[in-house]
This record gives C-alpha cells, sequence and structure tokens, in this order.
C-alpha cells in the first residue's frame, strides 16, 4: 500500500528549520560538468530517482533515453489532469469529473456510504446513474494550478542572526506568501521546502470538497491476496475507486483529463506516473543510514514484533477478539514488512556502495576548495560524531523511558511531567512540550481509553525488556519487579490490578492536583514513572541536542547538493506533484522471470493454489462471475516508475497522455528505494486499464461507467 | 532437473581409496546419548538430512514426528516398488510393470523411438495399445532387492600394511563380493561405500533391460517456462515419461507396484519419495566448503560465463548457429544457476554457522578423549592447511594450464605430454596418465572434432585471462601475445590461421612422432603447449600431493562420525535407494507465501503473462485442448523431502504407498542443501498425481493408460 501514512517513518524528519545563505554564492564553476545543464542526463547521478517537479521536467534527458519530447502543452494537461486527495493521489479519468484512485484511498469514503445494514468496502458498489453517486465526508480533491520559486523572497526576509530568530522570521514569511496567495476558499497555497532548504516553492492548488463515491470494487479483489502479497508481486488486485469531482452540485467539467488507451500497457512501454510521492531519504549521509540500518530499525522491529505477539495472543482468543486485534496487527505487519524491505536496502552492500561512491566523491569535490571545505567540509564528520553518540545511549533512551506499547506507562509519564514542564518557559521546555504540545498532552492523557487486557501484556514484555537492557539494580527495573516477587508477568499483573490510571477521572484528579499530587500519589504506575522521569529528561535533552546537530548539518549538505546539481537531481519527496518516467519490464526473481504483467488466469490460479482459502479467496461475484470473464485480460503490471508511499491512486499514462494502469504498490525489491534508487529488480505495481474496463463490463453491470472511462469503446 | 549429470560437481570427488580400521574399535560409550538408539530422533542431526537407507529406516524418529509406524512389510513394498534406470529412478506404478519416471529421463528412448519424419519429443506420443509401445534402446530398469552390510568381510580382507596394497586388497575383495553376488545376466550387484568407508554394503538387483515407452507429453509442456524456470517454484510442468518393462517379450507382471491415489496431495499430507539421490557433500569440513565457496566455484562460474559469452556471441549470428548453441548454452546455464546456488548456501551465514557449530562440537568432543585425539584430532587442521595451501597457488594452476575452454590448446598439451608421461612407470605418471588413461588420451587427441570458430574465441578468452592473472614475464603469455602484437584477439586469431591441429591427420603425425616430433613442431599451439608443459606438471604434481592428504583425512572424519553417530545420519547420497520423509507445504517466498501446489489455471496464466513467448508458450494440443481440461486440476507441489540430482522420476508416496506425485526438480532454494540441509524454504518440486491422469484423459486420448494407473477409476 502506497498512502501516506500517519506514523512517521522515521524518528527525525527532514528538518524545516533555520537556513544558511549558502546555495546562491556556490561556486558553480567548481561543478561546471554536472551543472552545464540542469536537464542533461550528464547532472543526473541515478540513486537519487525519478520523482521529477513539474517545473523542472528533465526534458534532455527524456529525449536521449526515450526520443520523447513533450511540449509544454503536453506537461500542462498532465498536470492538471493531475489530483491530490487525502494520502494519496488521483486524476481525472473523464470529462465529467470522473476521478481514478486506489480502493484504500476511496475506504474511508466507500464505508461512510455505506447503509446501515451493509458495508460497500465488503460487498462493492456501483452506482447505476449519476443520482445513486454518494458524497463522501472529508473527501476533497486539489489540482496543482501553478510553482511560483519563492527561495529568493524568503532569503530575503530571513535577516537575523541567531537561527532562533532566523526561523521565526522565515516561518512568518512563508504564513505571508501562503496568506497572500489563497483569496478564496477554493484556493488552496503551500509553501514547499526542497533539498532541505536549498529551494522554496509556493504551490497553489485548484480545491474541490464535493466529492461522490461513484464505484468501489470488493476489498477481497481490490486488495486479493491481503497481507502476504502487500508489497509484492506478482500480484492479482483490482485496487481501485471511481469517484467524481461535484461543482455547484453537478459534475465538473474538468478541461485537463486523461484518456483512456484503448490497448493498455505493453512489454518496454515507455510510461509515466504522476502523483504525490511522500517522503524519501536520499539525501541523508552515509552515517545517518547507518544509524537507521544498525540502532533505529533493529529497534523498531524488535518493537513490531513485541506488540504483534501481544496481538497475536489476544486475536487467538476468540473470533471475536480477532476481529478486534485484527486492524492492529495488519498496520503493525505492514509496518515490519516496509521496515524489513528498507533496511534491506542498507544492509546490501552493493547498494550502499554506491551511496558511498557518491558521498566520498561528492566530499572530495567540496574538499578541494578551501573555502568550501571551511564551510561544509566538516559537516558529514559532524553528523557521524553525533550519531555515534546517539547510538552510545540509544538503549537507555530507549528503555529508561515510559515507552514499550503500554498506553498506562505512557499516562503515567506524563502525568508525572506536566507539573515540571508546565512550570519551565515554553523554550526550556521538551520539544514536544512546546506550544500547543502542553495542552494537547494533556487532553490526550485525560482521555485515552485503555484494554486493559493489552495493558497487562504489553507491560509484562516492558518489564521483560528492562530486565535485559538494564543493569539489575535499575531503580525503576527493582521497583517495577518488585511487584512480581521478580518475574515480569507477574508484576504486570500485581500492577494494572492496583494501577487506577485506567479511569479517566482518576488521571485527571492528578492532573488538576498538580505536582504534590503526583508526588503523594501512592498508585504503582505513578511511582515507577517518578523513578523514571528525571533520568528520560536528561537523556531526551541529549538527544534532542544531538538531532539539533544532525538536522544542521544535514541542511548545510542538501543545500550544498542543491547548489552543485541544482534541479537536475530531483528533490526528495515532499507529497507534492511530480512526474516519473520508467518502462514496462518484468525483471528477475528467485531464480526465474517475473513477467511484465499478469493476467486474470493468475488471479484463478492464486485462489485455487490455496483451495480458496483466506486471503486468497474470491469474492462470490468473481467466484461466480469466471465464464464471463476473458481471463487473459492483463490484470496487474509493473514499470520501472519511482513511486513511493503518497503515489497510491497515481495513474500510469503512456506518451499519448492516455491512461494504461493505476498504480497501487511496489514489488518487495522496491523497498530500498526510500534511500537510493535502483531499477534492476525494483518495480511499481498497477491495475492495468484493461482489467478495470473487463470488470466494470462483465461483473459490475457497469457499462455507463465504462463507457463513460473509454468514450464508449 | 534432478538427473545424475555427467560432469562431475566438483574437481575433488568422495575418495574410494584406503580405510583405517578405526570405526569397529571407536569407543561409543564417548557418544552414548547420540547412539543410544540408531533411530531415535535424539540422534540425527538435521543438517545431514533425511535420504535414509532402507537397512536403517528411522522408525523411532518417523513415529515421534508423524505417528507414522510403517511395518517391514511396508518398507519391503516400497523398495521393490522403486526402480533405477541410467541417471535417474522410477516406479513400478501398475500390475503391469507401468513404469513412471521424468520426460527428462525418458528423453533418449523417446528421440530414439521417433520415426523418421518426426519427433515424439516435441510433439508427444501416447502408445494406443500395447502393440504400439516402442523399444528403448540403452535403457534398464534395476529393482533393488537385497542389502547385505560386508563391512567385515572387507575389513578383514585388507591385511597389508601400506595403503597402496590395502587399495588392491579392499578392491580385489569388492570385486570378489560383486561377482559371487551376480550369477545371473538378470542380477546386478555393487559394494556400495558409505560414511567414506565407515560402512560396506553389497546392493543386489534384479536387471531388466527390454524396457519400452508408452507416453511421453511434448518437451514443451514437461519442461514448460525452460531455462528460466528450471529450479524454480511456482511451476507448471508435466515432466512425466512412462515406460513399461517387458520379460520374455510380455508386460511384466511385478509382485509389488504403487498404487494411484484417488485424490492426490493435500495440505500438510506426510509423504515419503523413494529414488537415487546422486551425490551430497555434507562430510565435508567447513575448510572444504570454504574453498569451494571462495576458489572453486567463482573460478568454475567465471568459466561459464567466459563460455557462455562465447556462445551467446556465435549463437547470435544466424537461427541455424542458434540452434547449434542452444544445448551447449542450456547445459552451462544450468550449471551456473546450479553452482551459485550450491555457492549462495556457503555464502550463507546462518547456515554455515550450523556446519561451524556441529564441527566444533563434534571435535571437542574428539579432544577429550587423549586416545582420540592423537588419532582423529589433526585431520580438520590437515584438511585446513592443505585446502589453504592448495589456494595460494590455485590461480598458477588455473592459467599456467592448456585449460580455459580451447580444445586445441588442450590438445596440443596432451600431445606435448604424451611422450614424456609415457615413458613413466605407470605409478609415477600423473594420475589421468595412469593405467588405460594413457590410451583413452591418445585416443581423445587423435579424433575430438574442433569448431574454429568457437576455438578462436576460446583461445582469445584464455590468452586474456592469462594477461589478467600471470606477470607480464610469463613464457607462455608472451610467446602466445607475441603473435598478436600484444592483443588476445588478434593473436587467437593469428594462431588459429597458423596451425594444423584442427586436422586429425596432423595430430595423429604428432603423436606417432614422439618426443623428437614434437621438439621439432613449429606449429604455434604445440610452441606454447611445450613453454607450458614443465610449469603445469609441477603444479599438477603438488595438487595431487595435496588432494591426497585431502582425501585421508576426510576418510578418517567421515569414519569417525560414522562410528560415533552410526546410521541415525543418512550417509551422503551415493545413487542407491534411499527414502526421504516430508510434508506438503508452502514455504516464505519473496516477501510472501508460495503455495503448496500449483494449479493448470497457473500455466495459462504463465503462457498469457509472457504473450505465449517461449519458453512460455504452450504447446499446440494444451493451447488447443484448454476448454476441456479442469483448470484447478492440481499441476505441481512443493513437500521438504530432502532430493538431489539422481532423484530425477521419483515417486511421491502417501502413507498408505499410493502415488500422489513425481518428482522432478528442487526449488532454487533447495540448492544448499547439497551441502547443509535445511527445509525452511528449500522445496523438492513434483508433478501432481492429478495433472497427469487429467491430461493423460483430456488431452492424449489415452484413457487405456489412465484406467491402467488408477484401476479404472
Amino acid at each position: 500500500m502506497l498512502a501516506v501514512r500517519s506514523r512517521p517513518l522515521s524518528r527525525r524528519v527532514t528538518p524545516l528549520v533555520t537556513l544558511s545563505i549558502i546555495a546562491a554564492m556556490f561556486p558553480l564553476s567548481l561543478f561546471a560538468q554536472a551543472t552545464a545543464s540542469t536537464s542533461q542526463p550528464a547532472g543526473w547521478v541515478k540513486e537519487f530517482g525519478t520523482m521529477w517537479t513539474f517545473d523542472a521536467p528533465p526534458l534532455a534527458y527524456w529525449k536521449a533515453r526515450y526520443g520523447f519530447t513533450p511540449d509544454q502543452a503536453w506537461l500542462d494537461h498532465v498536470r492538471l489532469s493531475s489530483i491530490r486527495i487525502p494520502g494519496c493521489s488521483a486524476s481525472f479519468v473523464s470529462s465529467a469529473g470522473l476521478v481514478m484512485t486506489n480502493h484504500h484511498c476511496g475506504r474511508d469514503c466507500t464505508a461512510g456510504a455505506s447503509p446501515r445494514d451493509s458495508n460497500y468496502v465488503e460487498t462493492g458498489f456501483a452506482a447505476a446513474s449519476l443520482g445513486d453517486e454518494k458524497k463522501c465526508a472529508n473527501m476533497f480533491a486539489d489540482q496543482l494550478q501553478s510553482i511560483t520559486n519563492v527561495t529568493d523572497r524568503i532569503r530575503k526576509a530571513v535577516t537575523a542572526t541567531t537561527p532562533a530568530k532566523q526561523v521565526e522570521q522565515r516561518n512568518a514569511e512563508i504564513d505571508r506568501i501562503q496568506k497572500e496567495c489563497a483569496q478564496q476558499p477554493t484556493e488552496v497555497c503551500e509553501v514547499v521546502t526542497f533539498y532541505q532548504g536549498g529551494m522554496y516553492s509556493l504551490y497553489k492548488y485548484r480545491h474541490w470538497t464535493d466529492v461522490r463515491l461513484v464505484m468501489a470494487p470488493e476489498e477481497g479483489i481490490a486488495f486479493y491476496g491481503g497481507d502476504p502479497d502487500n508489497f509484492t508481486y506478482p500480484r492479482y488486485d483490482l485496487d481501485l475507486t471511481l469517484l467524481r469531482v461535484y461543482e455547484n452540485g453537478q459534475p465538473l467539467s474538468p478541461h485537463d483529463f486523461l484518456k483512456w488507451s484503448a490497448n493498455g500497457a505493453a512489454e518496454n512501454d515507455v510510461v509515466f506516473v504522476t502523483g504525490n510521492p511522500g517522503s524519501t531519504g536520499r539525501l541523508l549521509t552515509v552515517a545517518q543510514m547507518e544509524y537507521l540500518r544498525d540502532v533505529d530499525y533493529p529497534a523498531r522491529l524488535a518493537g513490531y514484533d513485541r506488540l504483534l505477539r501481544i496481538w497475536h495472543a489476544l486475536a487467538a482468543a476468540s473470533p471475536e477478539a480477532a476481529r478486534t486485534y485484527q486492524n492492529n496487527i495488519f498496520s503493525y505487519e505492514n509496518s515490519k514488512k516496509a521496515v524489513t524491505g528498507y533496511r534491506a536496502g542498507l544492509l546490501d552492500s552493493a547498494i550502499m556502495a554506491k551511496k558511498r561512491a557518491f558521498e566520498r566523491d561528492f566530499r572530495k569535490r567540496v574538499e578541494a576548495d578551501p573555502a568550501l571545505r571551511a564551510k561544509y567540509g566538516a559537516a558529514w564528520d559532524e553528523i557521524a560524531r553525533a550519531e555515534k553518540e546517539m547510538a552510545s545511549f540509544a538503549r537507555n533512551l530507549q528503555w529508561q523511558s515510559f515507552g514499550g506499547g503500554s498506553n498506562l506507562l505512557n499516562i503515567a509519564g506524563g502525568i508525572v511531567r506536566l507539573p515540571s514542564q508546565g512550570a519551565l518557559p515554553d523554550s526550556a521546555r521538551l520539544p514536544q512540550y512546546r506550544g500547543a504540545g502542553l495542552d494537547r498532552i494533556r487532553q490526550q492523557i485525560a482521555t485515552i481509553p485503555v484494554d486493559t487486557a493489552f495493558e497487562r501484556r504489553a507491560l509484562a514484555a516492558t518489564f521483560a525488556a528492562w530486565k535485559e537492557a538494564l543493569p539489575a539494580t535499575d531503580p525503576a527495573l527493582v521497583l517495577a519487579l518488585k511487584a512480581g516477587g521478580g518475574d515480569p508477568d507477574r508484576a504486570a499483573a500485581a500492577i494494572i490490578a492496583k494501577t487506577t490510571l485506567a479511569d479517566p477521572a482518576a488521571r485527571r484528579a492528578l492532573i488538576d492536583g498538580g505536582a504534590s499530587a503526583v508526588a503523594k500519589s501512592t498508585d504503582p504506575l505513578i511511582a515507577i514513572a517518578r523513578t523514571i522521569e528525571p533520568v528520560n529528561r536528561r537523556l531526551a535533552e541529549r538527544a534532542a541536542k544531538l538531532d539539533a546537530v544532525i538536522s544542521s548539518n544535514a541542511e548545510k549538505i542538501g543545500q550544498a547538493i542543491f547548489a552543485a546539481y541544482g534541479t537536475s537531481l530531483p528533490p526528495d519527496a515532499t507529497f507534492t506533484l511530480r512526474i516519473t518516467d520508467g518502462l514496462v519490464e518484468g525483471y528477475p526473481m528467485n531464480g526465474t522471470v517475473a513477467p511484465y504483467k499478469t493476467t486474470m488466469f493468475g488471479l484463478y490460479e492464486r485462489a485455487s493454489d490455496f483451495d480458496n482459502k483466506p486471503p486468497f479467496q474470491l469474492p462470490d461475484r468473481w467466484a461466480k462471475g469466471r465464464d464471463r470473464l476473458d481471463l487473459s485480460t492483463p490484470m496487474d503490471f509493473v514499470s520501472t516508475n519511482d513511486i513511493i508511499g503518497g503515489n497510491s491512486g497515481s495513474p500510469v499514462i503512456n506518451r499519448n497522455a492516455e491512461v494504461v494502469g493505476l498504480i497501487f504498490d511496489g514489488n518487495i525489491e522496491s523497498l530500498p528505494n526510500r534511500f537510493i534508487f535502483t531499477d534492476e529488480v525494483a518495480r511499481s505495481v498497477s491495475v492495468s486499464s484493461r482489467a478495470i474496463v473487463e470488470a466494470l463490463r462483465k461483473l459490475y453491470r457497469a457499462d455507463r461507467i465504462a463507457d463513460e472511462l473509454t468514450g464508449g469503446r
């Protein structure tokens, strides 16, 4: 799945802070070859991928590689046919405002539009007429109108000399630019930071909020193969939702929409994908990647496993329990698979060698100029030093904390911490307690519901982890285990039995009682939290300082790279519109070759291979309708386009800007692309346009919609 | 493909030389736990696999693991239903002597039985009646009658004190045993060496030579997916030949044959495979495995690539050329895939860790007893030292030689070497020139045909390799390059133009002329060979000495292990009958799960995925007959049985000894099983018994045969 996930991938996100006015002054002559033309293939480093912005299309590269020379009208048409919806991408696919996106992108709409006694997510839905189309709550569609480079304006607004003041000035100017731009409720404006501050652009969107559900197949076919097949290929999914944008209660008639290809995608076709990739880390240094590989990701994966063990145990109790925990299990299995894939790339010595080579080269160029060396030469080593120090106490930071999965322990930590943080001036607080953070935390702590069965197990797992990670004399560990005679399980049970924090009223009383109430409390979790709090605060403050070092140096590196390469290297993903080029191509897989496409035969193959057991069970409509289908119809296909979470629902188009497919996933080999782009075996996975029409006509009795897509063909 | 291949896997094969009379004296008490019962699961080390001999079935282990307790009648019935044919395995599957094996095992028979204007390998064949069944040339069927332990008799016969004399006595005794045993032309007897000399068994077979072709499908379906899908899964092959054994011109009525299962294999079924695995290396030491991993296999793989580049270049010239070189290309691609897979296991740190742990443990036990330590303690280090020394000049041995792929260079080397080797006493010659070797080499040299286009490229590639591997002053290199002004390509072209060795008469003249003719020859290849010969001879003699050290120490280790574990560890494969247990089970693959079975849907899926292009093109009969088939019929399936080359054609049977499948391959993850058995993702791949019947009835109009298999069901 490629929607942008709410859980952030990394503890440290791309910084949006400070800027050094370096890019403009950077001596370009040093990189003459690389920057001779920003759209020459020569200036492109493949590992940075192909997520091009619409204001810097690599025309010379496309011409050299594919003999493809789109004019500005082609680019404008494609841009205006593309749509951003919450967390996903989409496109106009008819003159009457029909919008194509993924099933998982329209899921909330589909569920919300369901009648009381049924669920369209399970049963599928196809509106028989315009009047039957269902309004979606909280859905919108944004169409990118214009991109304006505002780098100079922002740089000029920043006149202060202290970093804090610089941030303030910059944010204020961004606010001003956005407000000036968005004059109407139908306009949305965002200033986007590229290259970690190397470039700022104003993105202006046309914004629609009347979006209606036209058609969604059963989740059983949209997400066929479920969790096992997620992130893999060969695949047999019809991951589709069709929506329609309305304006003034009538279907919108967009000037630009993508026409339907008569033949779909053929092997070796050049194809383009437009959409909003969410986040990549291709500008990270080797040291940052190594930290992720060796410290951050292993801890994260262990955490997923810890929680998955708990949910699996709870789910095993009854079918009802299985339903309750199914979403948690799926979500964490999904994250585990993704992070395992990201880490696999960082563990791949061939992939890392490319990254090292780039960094070595680039640093050499910086080192060769004394002025540059003085300014930026230290940045990589500064980051490496900070990462190394961070690693030295990462285990303590992780476990001398309120973390580990128990919400109750986390709540206890918040209750203990709130009075002291509240007493500090804003700038002296821990980052998450600054500004509106304090009130938000107080509100969450007071209201969050608690699942006691889960809490007991989560607490036991946390105590067991403490026992392994911390010295036997650690005061919090001693206090925790005392409750269970040294045994984590018994300790957790005893503490859960005694604590009152499951009751929101008890929490509120402690919050309202402030520091003295906390100090006097005999609640066992509060007692443990009191012991942890000062230790954890010192560790968190140390980590925050190191994060700042890393952020400011990462910024320098990002800006230096941008100054050197300009837009010939596409910027890291920012959940804004990009266009990526690629080829429809199979790849070597597991000793043999994966085909460029699958067909409907394969859907029935996989179902019968697994004796039609979930998640390989066919929806009834598909099981019964088999003989109506031409089973040789292409179902899904793969291409070398550069996509990531946020690209869900992106159209795949040919040279004529006709729809041949619908992006819905990447193969497992594409996960390392988060950091270093490769296309030897990494592939994007799309629904074939032909499968969409075949299914609409033969199974969903939806000729009305199929005709609208194909122009009646 | 799992037939025993004629090209040996390893330069050094399991030794059949000398023996130390240690096993009988080995203090079993030291390993009391492991040897308490030779059939207890406790005495089994999983990494040694499950290729059990019929005289040591692991009854307690089967009972503990599967609750399966076959009686002696079951074992006898299964043994007598199993058949060995040239290079492959097979089984009786009807009361009228019908024999089931793989398509690739019956290929020569099928080709030879074809009429002049057609080829049954391509068109398929099904005899309409008994009278229509076609006699196979050079085919035989051997049924294992009895196994007799002859270890004591052989030990007693060996009374000499020198190793050479010991070998002679032992071989003479083996000859005597075999001759005494095989009194009739219908009897074949072999003494088999197990555990590198830890145990000797006499295998006595009933031997039939009238074997006829009953049915073979098209190679296009038998080997569907061709080279890419070879060694992989999911798979869609009907790799089947049906033969019939005749006696006195009538179909044989075997007392024992396997009945057909009505339902085939279901998920998690316990299944057994009987057959003749050819060769494994599970007794090798870590040092031997590391030598293969770091020296032998990389050189071998580079060699395959060198030759493949040449053949691909030659094949590109014309469709005619493509046909000429197709077999070479296939054979070497196949070897490359296999060796890459073997090496992958040796590169897998988790797999090697198991091997290391076993070796460390076992050595510790030997070290713990002073007497044992004195006798066997040094064996591992002796091998490691020899392998290390071997590695130190492996590059010289490889390139200061007549190797590299050019037959002409090899011929020149033989011509130069024959006179000097012929002049030596037999025992002083290089190993391959001893005994009948000298005459064989002389004969080969005089007659082998030469493909000049290939030779020019092979010679150029060899010279290029010399240039890279040897110092610029190497005399042979200097001499070779002189012919082309320093350029390998031009040198090869010039030498090929000038040499007369392509002409067998010229070779014969040099052979007949002896040493003085060789010395006087001005042929450029003879000149180069004269320069190489003395250097290579010294290297070869050094390598032979090290090989002897490795062989004798490997023998000690094998015998020590046998003495400790007995038959609770199955011996390395010896192309004799084994029975292996396993489960029908899917496995984790490429981020998702591979199903336990495939169905006929998948055959049509794969064909349409690849737009019906070779090697995924369907045979006509299958393309046209699609609607007659029930596409949900299981096609192939996987199980955890322990198989390797030689197991081709093995039956897969259930607890009732009914046929549920037909082994034809292993998945790519099973290749490392050559050295260390694992079953997490390694799988055997079989044709489903149900696919055989479905195809016979619906596509081959062969109800006669299907009824015979199923008893008319």
